[in-house]
C-alpha cells in the first residue's frame, strides 16, 4: 500500500499568520523505570506542541508521538527521571525534528503516589496526588521547565467558629445553676475544640524555573499538607480522625490564609532559588454550607517573595 | 441532491441477535414554557432509545430526533408540563414511529431552580438542583415514569462527634482552678454544639410510578433537604451561617441515617402511593478527613415501605 | 440568634502578601429576561473574584454572591443585555462593595441555543452551543470585557484524502477492461468526493474589547462554522446527511487551516473594531483514527490582523 | 489522645430499614507486581460496598480501606493476579470483617497498557484503554465476578456511504467525454474506497462469570477492535492511516453492527464459558455529523447466544 504523495502539511498556507501551539493533547503512555530497587510506573497524559510560522502550512502530527515515544524509550533506561525533566527533552526534541517551529511545549498530567503515616496511631497509608509537569523551550536554546501537584487538605472556617465562641460564651451564661465567671468560661472555652464548619479542599502548587534548577516534588506535597487545617488520610483509626478533626480546629483558615502560608512555606524552604523562579498557587474549597466553592489563586516570583520575607 | 438509494437500516442483519437499547444520547434542547404567568425554561440533555429486533438491521436515528422535536414543540403550548411526562410522550411517539421497536425509553438531565429562604434572616435565595426523569414503555401499553433530583445538603459526623465529648470531658475534668462536677460538665458540654468533622453530601431519590400517579419535583428536594444535618444554601448572611453550623452539629448523620431517613420521610409524604412504586435513593458525601467519598445506595417500594413503617 | 463578634476578615494576615483572586466559583444562577417577545432563559455558571492587598486578611465572601444576585435582578428588568455586559456590571459592582480590592473579575459560562436550517432540506433545527463571558476591571475604572463561544463542527483531513486521491489512482490504472486514461481518471477522480478520514471537532474564539465595543455572539457562531470543513447538525434528513459530507470532502482541513480560517473570517466581519481588541480561538479535534486529540490554539490582536489582511 | 467512646456505628438505628450498599468510592491505590519479568503497576479507582441489616445503624468504614490495603499487599506478593480476582478477595474479606454484612461488593476502574503494532509499516505502538472489574460476594459463598474494558476504534457509516454510491454513480454518468457504462461504473467505483462520515467510537464489554471461570483481558480488547469499522492508534505512519482509512470504509457499520458484532465475536473465542456467564456491551459514537451521540446497548446469556449461534 506504498503511495506517493505530495506532503500537504508542507505547503504554503493560503492564509499567512502565525499559530502559537499546534499539537496533540490527551495522549496516554505508560512510562516505567526501576531505579535504586524502587519501581516507579505512570501512566499519564501527555499534551505536545509546537509554533507554526506563517509560511508554514502545518506540522507532522505522527512526529509528536515519535519524539514522545523515543523520550520515554530512553528515559525508561535512565538512573533518574522526573516528569519536569522528561517534558524538557521531548520539547527539546521537538525542537530539533521541527526545523519550522521557533517554540514548543509539552505537558504532563499523572497520578503519584506518596507513603505517610498517620498523626496518632502511626498507621501506614498511601496519598495518591496529581502531578503536573510543563516545559517550554525556545529555539535560542532559552528553556523554561514547571513541576506542581495538586493535593487534597481540609479547611474549618475561623469565621463560623468565631461566632460559634460567642454565641457558646452566652449559652454558658445563661446556664442555670452553674454561675460561670467571665473567666471560668475562657478557660473552659479554651480547652474544647470550638465547631466550626470545616470540608475537602484542594490545594495546587506549581513552580516553574530555569532548566538548571531541581525542586523536589514531595517538598510541595508538604508545602501544601502544612498549609490547611489539616492534612487528610485515606485510613484513618478512631484516634486518628478525632487527632484530624482537633488538629483542623486548631487551625482554622479561609482559603486566603491557606494561599498565603503556601507561599510562606514553600520560600522557607526553598530560599535558594533564582529570583526569577515563578510560584504559582490556588486553594478551592469544597465549602459545606454553600453548593458553590470557595476560590483562591495567586502567581508570584522567588526575587518578589525574597522582598517580603527577606 | 436528490439520491434514490436502498434503505440500508432496514435490511436483514447478518447476525440476527436482540438489541436492549438503540438510540442518540446527548441530545441538547431548549424547552421554553410560559405557564402562570411563571417561565420555566431550560436546556435538558436528552437521551432517546428503541429495541431492535434480531431482524431488523438497524433504527433510524433521525426519527429519534423527530421525535423529540415534535415533543417539545407540543409542549410548549400545552398548560402543564413535567420532565417525566414529556419522556413519557417520547418514549410513546417512538413506539408509534417505529413499528419494529417493541419497548422504548426517553431520558432527560437538566438543572433546575429553587426558591428559598435562609433559615435565620429570611434572606431569598435560589439553589438550582439537577433534575433526572425517564419513561419506559412497552408495546402492550405498559409504561413506567420515574422523576428525581439530586440536592447538595451538610452531614456532621456522629462519631467523631462522639469521641470529641469523651475528649471534651476530660479536657474539662483537667481544668485547673475550676473543680467541675461531671454532672457541671454534662450541663457544660449540652449547651455548646460538639465538634466534629462535615462535608458537603449529595443526596439523590429517584421515584418510579405507573403513568398515572404524579409525584411534586419539590416534595423530592424537601425530603432530602431534611435527611441530612443541615440544609446548605447558595448565600449566607452571618446569622444564617451560624445557624446551619449549629444545625448541623445538632443532627449529626452517617451516610446511612441520611439515606434511611430519605425513605422515612419520602413514604410520610407519599403514603398514597400504590405498592409498585420504586424509590431509589443515594448519598455519596465528599469527606472533609479523606480524600476518597461515603457512599451509600438503596432501592425499595412503596409496598415494602409499608410493611416498615405502616 | 444574633451575635456580636469580631469580624475575622478585616484584621491584619499574619503573613502580608498580595493575593491576585480570591472569591467564589460554580455559583449556579437562573437569569430569565423577556425582550421583544423573545424569552431568553439560562442557568449560568458564575465565577466572581477580587485581588486581595497584602494588608487585608480575608474578602467577605457573602458580598461576592449578594452583587451578583442584585446584579440578576436589575438585569431582569432591563430591555437588552449581553453576558459579558452581566460581567462588566457585576466586576464594577464588586469594586463598589469591596474597598480593599484594586481589581475584579467575573466569569460566565453558559448553554445557549441558536435556531437554523439543514443545509439540503432546509428542515429548522436548534443548536446548543456553549458561551464564555468575562470582566475585568480595575480602581482606575479601566474595564475589559471578553466574549466568546464552543462550537462544534466537522472536519476531514487532507492529507489522508491526498493519499486517497494517489491511491484511487493507481487502482484506476490498474483496472481490467477498462483503460482509462491519466486525463480519463481526473476527470472521474474531480466528481467524486474522495474519502479521508473526518471527525467531530470543537472551535473556541473568544474576543476581549474595551467596555465600548460589542460583539454580536451569532456572528462569532457563524465564524467558527465557516471555518471548519462542515457544519453539523442535531437533525439531518437523508439529503442533508449527504450534502454535509460532500461539503466536508470539499473543503478538507487540518486545525492549523481551520485556526487560521477563524482569524481570517472573523477579521473580515469585524474591521472596525479597535486594534486593542484580542482574538483568542482554538480548534480541538476528536481523531477518528487516533484516541488523542489534534489541537491548535493562538492570540492575537485585531491590530495585528489588520497587518496582516489590511 | 486515647478515648473511650461508645461505638456508635454498632446501636440500633432508629429507622430499620436494609440498605444494599453502603461504604467508601473513588479510593486511589497504587498496585505494583512482578510478575515474570514483567512489571504491572496500575494506580486504580476503588469502589467497596457491604449492605447493612435492618438492625444496624452504620457499617465501620475505615473497615473497608484496612480491607483493601491488605489486599494490596497480598497481591503484591503473589504470582499471578488479574483485577477481578482482587475484587472478589476484596469482596470475601469485606464479609469475613463485616458479620453483620449478607453482601459485599468491590469494584475497580484502571488505565491498562497494550502492545500493538501499526496495520501498515508494523511500527509498535502502545494503546491505553479502561478496565472495569467488579466482584459481589454473598454470605451464602455465592461470588460472581465481573472483567471488562471500553476501547476506542472507528466507525464509517454505511447509509451515508450507501448514498455517496448514488451519488458518485450519477456523477460519472453526467461526467462530459467520457460515456462510462453502468458495468465500467461500478466497476470504477468497486476500487474506489466510498467517501462516508466517519469518528472515534468507544465500545464497553463487559463479562460476568462464576468465581472459577477465567477471562483473558486481552481477548476482549480484540473482541471489540474486530468488531468496528477499524481500529485506531496513538502512532500512524502515513501508510499506516492509508491502511487505517481504507479498512473503515471497506467496513462500514452502524453502531447495532457494531454491537451485534461483538456479541458474535465474544462467543466466537468463549464458546467454553458456562450458560450463566453474562455479557453486557456498550457502543458510543462520537457522530462527526451530529453533536450528539450515537449509542446501542445490550445484556445477554452465553446460553441465550449459544442458542443462537450454535
Amino acid at each position: 500500500m506504498k503511495t506517493k504523495t505530495r506532503d500537504v502539511q508542507n505547503e504554503k498556507p493560503l492564509i499567512g499568520v502565525k499559530l502559537d501551539r499546534v499539537g496533540s493533547s490527551g495522549i496516554k503512555k505508560q512510562v516505567i523505570r526501576e531505579a535504586d530497587g524502587d519501581i516507579k510506573v505512570m501512566t499519564p497524559v501527555i499534551d505536545a506542541f509546537v509554533d507554526l510560522k506563517p509560511s508554514q502550512k502545518g506540522i507532522h502530527m505522527s512526529r509528536m508521538i515519535e519524539s514522545i515515544n523515543e523520550i520515554i524509550e530512553k528515559i525508561t533506561k535512565q538512573k533518574v527521571f522526573d516528569f519536569e525533566d522528561m517534558c524538557a527533552e521531548i520539547a527539546k526534541e521537538l525542537l530539533d525534528r521541527n526545523d519550522y517551529a521557533s517554540y514548543s511545549e509539552a505537558r504532563v498530567y499523572a497520578d503519584f503516589p506518596v507513603e505517610r503515616r498517620t498523626p496518632s496511631t502511626g498507621l501506614r497509608t498511601q496519598e495518591v496526588h496529581k502531578l503536573i509537569a510543563k516545559a517550554c523551550a525556545w529555539r535560542d536554546k532559552t528553556l523554561r521547565k514547571s513541576i506542581g501537584c495538586s493535593v487534597f487538605g481540609m479547611n474549618a472556617c475561623p469565621c463560623a467558629q468565631e461566632m460559634m465562641y460567642g454565641y457558646s460564651k452566652e449559652k454558658l451564661k445563661e446556664l442555670n445553676g452553674l454561675s460561670l465567671s467571665d473567666d471560668d468560661i475562657n478557660k473552659i472555652l479554651s480547652v474544647i475544640p470550638m465547631t466550626s464548619h470545616n470540608q475537602r479542599v484542594e490545594g495546587t502548587l506549581i513552580v516553574e524555573t530555569d532548566e538548571d534548577e531541581r525542586i523536589e516534588l514531595n517538598d510541595l506535597v508538604s508545602v501544601i499538607e502544612d498549609s490547611v487545617s489539616s492534612g487528610i488520610y485515606e485510613i484513618l483509626k478512631r484516634e486518628d480522625e478525632l487527632a484530624v478533626v482537633i488538629c483542623a480546629h486548631n487551625n482554622p483558615m479561609f482559603v486566603e490564609d491557606s494561599l498565603r502560608l503556601i507561599l510562606k512555606n514553600f520560600y522557607e524552604k526553598h530560599r535558594n532559588l533564582k529570583d526569577n523562579t515563578r510560584v504559582t498557587a490556588k486553594i478551592v474549597s469544597f465549602e459545606s454550607i454553600h453548593p458553590h466553592d470557595a476560590f483562591a489563586e495567586t502567581s508570584i516570583t522567588v526575587g518578589e517573595l525574597r522582598e517580603i520575607f527577606g
